[in-house]
């Protein structure tokens, strides 16, 4: 039987267990603490910082991958030197990690990218604010995640601090009509598969709402949304399943916003959207085993994020939700915390849209 | 959280896994075996059969359940004046334990069954051959399983080491087009639902294939299935699901064949072919949740055994097959022995049932 180890012990952790089982891989986690969301499957606890506890933790597993693009470089490089599966490996990893080596190699690769340069200064800062409107978005390149790291800056002041730490990402503020994101999965072979493109709603820099296929879509945004999440897979050689985050802009482009390297919300609508969820496909694909079909199971699939706590009890004193799917990331509740996400399915868009937003009020309702 | 307590680790608590993983509830099984279906979850190693352990295993959960119907009864009794919370009630697996107990009770509340009899010695062995063709089913009351403790009789001497043992439950033969099973699932409080009616089809005594819904079935036979299975649910104060195994006989009646008070095979299928599986239902329903949507999720979902081994291997030499599910028990190959289950879904029944099969098949060649 395939080992898989995973790094990181969140939700996308979490949501892998099931498919696993299903599939009879072997699931472990490297979790931060025992108490994590993927504690079911935790083997072990530590530091995924600390070289000796990844390379213990490698040791009895087939391939490592990951819940989260925050393990330092030199262990990914490390663990790849001791002949370690890692999954996707360091090279497609690192334009994950920093988002200016990203940006720069997706310029190189002639992709469709909002206009951005890379500040080390504050004159560097006010000269990018004066050719982009006087407002534009900053972000360090490394370490943020659902709307931290990132900013709209207007002064060059606003990011004394990051400037002073390092290299800032400057980005314009693209005029889009909507977000959408484009799944993919790929194996080491080069087998590669893409999702319908997906719409996505943010909410305060979190994503809170998710549309699977993208609605009111014309073949041409769908297609040239697919052909360049699997043109990214292959020119980054990823393994594993990719999150393209774009823009679709008011001029009817579609341009590279993020990268990540795993499961992503954005995906989250696939478990019950599709034939195969992009959690059984990242272990499919890892573990280098044939992909399963990104068909489309109904014509809608809506997912709606839940905040602040999933209580069960609360759950249990509604009724008329019968077919909205839980999804429950078993964490504690604190305000405005990611605790789990809901799904609907449907021939309407609206209904579902709003039989999901239903059920995850009633969680919202709860902090 | 909720803390749900299976006793028995084989794959019908390795497929509740996935579902108590998204609902947020704790699953602890306490398996046979530290090597089990449900290794995954198991927190406690022993023997069901113990009432210490039993006990011990009982203590820090918030309500037991099971995966097999061998829990000996005095124990179940010893749980439930303890004050610990057993769903399905020792009342009702009373009757999923013992086929003699079963059979007496549904005729007295006047469910459609095939002619019974109960025979302790062979001269009622005799007698009941005479009045049926000289040809009849004879089962022991308790223990037997896919096909175990189960024989075609025509004369008294095949039956004598199970006389000595006690008495024998004897049936007609029961001229049938086919085998039905009708699942259902029930909270306390006493909400009851059931799936449509599944077609299965044996082979050596032990379910094979699984249609959802039962092709070609009239209004009346799906609809008299469905008030039948919830009749029994409630008359019987079944928690959790409830599988009723049906003949349907040549002249257009429904008759009772077994009960199951747990998820069953013939359920399965619901994985994928509707908006609840049985696991997560099971889970719903003994935990006191609202219970989920049993409408279909397809026009048609085929389920496929697959018996011997299932090697992901060979799997992964064979392409084509992206859209069939897989699902392994993660069990030790061994000749004839139930390993994993495949499952199709689509708009032509011909079709699903054609590429689960072919699935099947790839694993069938291996032993």
């Amino acid at each position: 039987m395939k080992v898989i180890g995973v790094i990181g012990g969140g939700q996308l952790a979490r949501m892998m267990i099931g498919p696993a089982v299903e599939l009879g891989v072997e699931l472990r986690v490297l979790a931060e603490s025992s108490e994590s969301s993927a504690r079911d499957r935790t083997t072990a606890v530590g530091d995924f910082r600390d070289l000796e506890t990844v390379m213990t933790f490698a040791r009895d597993v087939d391939v490592i991958t990951f819940d989260h693009e925050h393990v330092p470089t030199d262990i990914i490089v490390a663990l790849e030197t001791a002949g370690v599966a890692v999954r996707p490996g360091s090279a497609a990893l690192a334009f994950a990690q920093d988002k200016i080596a990203m940006r720069q190699r997706l310029a190189e690769l002639g992709h469709p990218l909002p206009v951005w340069s890379v500040a080390h200064t504050a004159a560097e800062v006010s000269s990018f604010l004066e050719s982009n409107r006087g407002r534009v978005i900053a972000k360090v390149p490394r370490g943020g995640y659902d709307g931290k790291g990132v900013a709209v800056v207007t002064d060059p002041s606003q990011i004394d601090e990051w400037l002073a730490r390092g290299p800032v990402l400057l980005e314009e503020m693209v005029e889009f009509t909507r977000e959408l994101a484009q799944l993919v999965a790929r194996r080491p072979a080069g087998e590669t598969v893409t999702w319908p493109v997906v719409e996505t709603t943010q909410a305060n820099g979190v994503c809170a709402e998710v549309i699977l296929p993208a609605p009111a879509s014309d073949d041409r945004i769908i297609e040239s949304a697919a052909n360049l999440g699997r043109q990214i897979a292959q020119d980054l050689d990823v393994i594993g399943v990719l999150a393209v985050e774009l823009f679709e802009t008011t001029d009817g482009r579609v341009l590279v916003n993020e990268l990540a390297m795993r499961p992503h919300n954005s995906g989250h609508v696939t478990i019950e959207g599709s034939v195969t969820s992009q959690f059984e496909q990242h272990l499919r694909a890892v573990s280098d085993m044939p992909l399963g079909s990104t068909a489309s199971q109904h014509p809608w699939a809506v997912m709606v994020n839940v905040f602040g706590g999933m209580d069960l009890e609360r759950y249990g004193r509604i009724s008329g939700s019968s077919d909205v799917k839980l999804h429950n990331y078993g964490k504690e509740p604190r305000a405005g915390r990611k605790v789990g996400h809901v799904t609907a399915t449907g021939t309407d868009m609206a209904d579902a849209a709003s039989r999901a937003r239903a059920v995850a009020e009633i969680f919202h309702a709860d902090i």
